[in-house]
């Protein structure tokens, strides 16, 4: 049985207990204190030199990092990545969007207003981060205006990995009501078998 | 044959043309003017919403954005992507590395230095980039001295796409002086046949 070493309310942990969830696969998880500093410790950089939860524990000693790459490993041969090699490629195109473009953004955002120790010394850093994100969130909208998932109209990894932070946008201070196609995709994703909603 | 939308000094476009020429595929290049604003316009945005090169143009109106996506596409089936789902989640685990802990410092720092109309207004963002920049040197040095290459003790696109920013991370003001074992590994990846360095 795999274990996640992660801390339940960061979207890109969260992203590898859907995948696990979606597909039914059992699995151990390790909660993380990454706010008290135990990414920084070294039983945590032996898992992983750069310090940085999620951990994907595959079998005792064998360490699998960086969420997405997680998502590729454990939805490989499942329904959740296509095969062929031009729609895998498609999939990882947004799965890079979301790592570059999205994640810095938004879930950055949350991070300085929801779990930093002092939220109000972080207000102009968080400021900052509004514009990158509202266009990360202008690409989507005019993917899933025309699409109903991201790749060729079914649900993927790529639906699991832009849902993660997406979904709690709202704790960075991002208001999604202009983004009617973000919000009915939300609720499509919402409605996938063995869906888990993040832990509160 | 494919063409590429990149520019020739970018090293997100350059991994691009270093994999092509390791695999000896014929490509058109069509440079693009990015700090002249092209990948704001109309026709640029049509092939990537989200404004960024490179973009692989595989036929006439199919397009692939994101330069480790592309990777992946041209590297698939060949030596330089393994085929079991392990090796190329750890492939993909340097490249979200690349992509989150790596480019948006060493890249960033680069471009501010060397490519900004303004750099000596950028000097404090730039300086800003220095510690990151050199955590994730720090981190690929740890790698280097237990293993020839990133993944499985062979050259792959795992190391394509990070060496395309450590090679010119003097740009940037990052000094190599005490990696010795990236140093060396640059210096295997120069050795690799069909290696195509950056145009001046």
């Amino acid at each position: 049985m795999v274990r996640v070493h992660g801390m339940a309310q960061s979207g890109n942990c969260h992203k590898v207990r859907m995948v696990l969830e979606a597909l039914g696969r059992p699995y151990a998880w390790n909660e993380i204190d990454t706010v008290g500093g135990a990414t920084r410790e070294a039983a945590f950089l032996a898992m992983n030199p750069n310090g940085k939860v999620p951990v994907l524990e595959i079998e005792p000693g064998v360490y699998l990092a960086e969420s997405n790459a997680i998502l590729c490993y454990l939805a490989d041969g499942t329904s959740l990545l296509p095969g062929d090699t031009l729609s895998r490629a498609r999939v990882l195109q947004w799965l890079f969007f979301e790592q570059y473009s999205h994640e810095p953004y938004i879930a950055v955002a949350r991070y300085l207003r929801k779990f930093h120790p002092d939220p109000v010394a972080q207000r102009s850093l968080a400021e900052s981060k509004m514009s990158g994100g509202y266009r990360a969130l202008g690409v989507m909208e005019s993917r899933l205006a025309a699409e109903p998932f991201f790749v060729g109209g079914r649900y993927s990894i790529a639906d699991v990995a832009l849902y993660a932070y997406t979904h709690v946008a709202g704790d960075g201070g991002f208001d999604l009501k202009r983004f009617p196609a973000v919000r009915a995709w939300l609720h499509r994703v919402q409605m996938q078998p063995g869906y888990a909603p993040m832990p509160a």
